[in-house]
């Protein structure tokens, strides 16, 4: 097998081959004045299996649509089997319609990295795991959450894992496993008399002396995040830490999760913030995938 | 049939509906925060013919995965049959390999619009008009030379047309036939001891009194035509004019065409640019390919 590293790897391309002990071809690309993306393939890959890495983080319609011109000059320059490895899967929140005529963007995008060629296809932690049923090849996920779990090991006393909606349980479930210790998801209700909020299975102090992760897939302006934090305090948590797979951060995210008592956010490297926050490698467990 | 208005249509979608007498429904469509797009077909039109539109005008990858997004939203809301109306085509002059392992860019986009829904597809003046056969269902060319020809009509005085390369002969052909008058072709050559410039065609001092026109398919950073300008004035130009299609317009383009004697541009309503250009509609010339 050989390592193609596309035009966004984040270093996972080189790891990779490292870990795999395969070639890297590392792909020459270059941006024209005019916006258009130019890539190229600078070696024959006739005959060869080829695992391309090509993460879709911001922007990532241009690392998408280079994801695509990459397939498809490797599917030209006679490269056998095609997999795409695509630490960070772009749209995979719009995995549904709420609204008739909605696009289901995640749809587009699997067929489209399909059609371009790609039979196999990589993902880190999609958003929700059964939208990589629309990918017409083979689809595999890689777990990141081990990788978490060791990173935050050393750093929380006493822990307690918090997801902060219904729809990352099975994610908490997993870090739980990890740190040995118990977990649920946040379902706010407000009494509607007293104002007190009551938070499935958890009483009113009972988190007290204990670190609470909220653990998410995706931090994007961190709005879910430190609303939870609050309230993770008001059950008494001592501190508050977050561990997500996915950092976008779009904007002045880290400090608003600082304000809101967070006290230490870890991620992964499927996608680079701005913001300086310690990114655990998932190469390893990338390579065990291939 | 119903015209649908694509993310980034500069008004032709309006136009196409009033020309061919159709039901107009415009795409819902905004960015999240952290830069994925979303759109949303807002009416059901199951069993319907549609013809979409949407320019790839800078921003080029955002505006073609807007398009394949909303093709296929398209063909889930039950449209039957679906044109894809692309007055500019993005990635139009990567059209073959000059080096080994490029991507051929044009042949991906060209397959990945078929693959997203759309079976036939109207495209204005490409690069080539040969990639288009790269497309695996049904392509249409709309030739916007006449609507420049009769925009420059009136603005010249004996003119005549030139060509800023070879490639360009086709452009240079039709212009003048619409406007009755010579053209021909650059082709420099410098004379290795006097260092004179000769060029094909064209003894110095014969565009003497003459309104040149260069014309080209598109503008990106206008180098081509600042360069054409100044060797018509060697040649004795009176006045130089240019015609171009697709005017992309970089970065102070129009600036450095002044600087070089150009004394109007004239372009057409495929790509917006920022700078302030005359731009001519081509509405009534897509219609007739619908």
């Amino acid at each position: 097998m050989i390592i193609v590293g596309g035009t966004a790897t984040n270093g996972i391309d080189e790891r990779l081959a490292k870990i795999t002990k395969s070639k890297l071809v590392k792909v020459v690309h270059k941006v024209f004045p005019d916006g258009e993306s130019y890539v190229r393939v600078p070696e024959p890959l006739t005959g060869e299996e080829v695992a391309v890495v090509q993460t879709t983080q911001p922007p990532q319609n241009k690392n998408l649509v280079e994801l695509l011109l990459v397939l498809e000059a490797l599917k030209d320059t006679g490269a056998t089997k095609i997999t795409a490895v695509v630490p960070y899967l772009a749209y995979s929140r719009q995995d549904r319609r709420f609204l008739d005529g909605e696009a289901i963007s995640v749809k587009t995008v699997l067929n489209l990295i399909y059609a371009a060629g790609a039979s196999t296809l990589v993902v880190v932690e999609p958003h929700h795991p059964e939208s990589l049923s629309y990918f017409p090849g083979e689809a595999r996920v890689v777990d990141p959450i081990p990788a978490l779990g060791r990173e935050l090991r050393g750093r929380v006393n006493s822990p307690f894992v918090l997801a902060p909606d219904r729809g990352a349980v099975d994610r908490a479930e997993r870090l739980a496993r990890e740190l040995g210790c118990g977990y649920t998801y946040l379902e706010k209700e407000r009494d509607r008399i007293t104002g007190e909020i009551r938070v499935r299975g958890i009483s009113i102090g009972s988190l007290k002396g204990r670190d609470v992760i909220l653990v998410d897939d995706i931090v994007s302006t961190g709005g879910t995040l430190v609303e939870a934090s609050k309230v993770a305090y008001s059950l008494g948590a001592e501190g508050v830490y977050a561990a997500a797979v996915h950092l976008l951060m779009v904007k002045d995210t880290l400090t608003r999760l600082k304000e809101a008592g967070v006290r230490d956010l870890v991620g992964v490297n499927t996608v680079v913030p701005q913001d300086n926050v310690k990114l655990v490698d998932v190469s390893d467990l990338i390579a065990l995938k291939l």
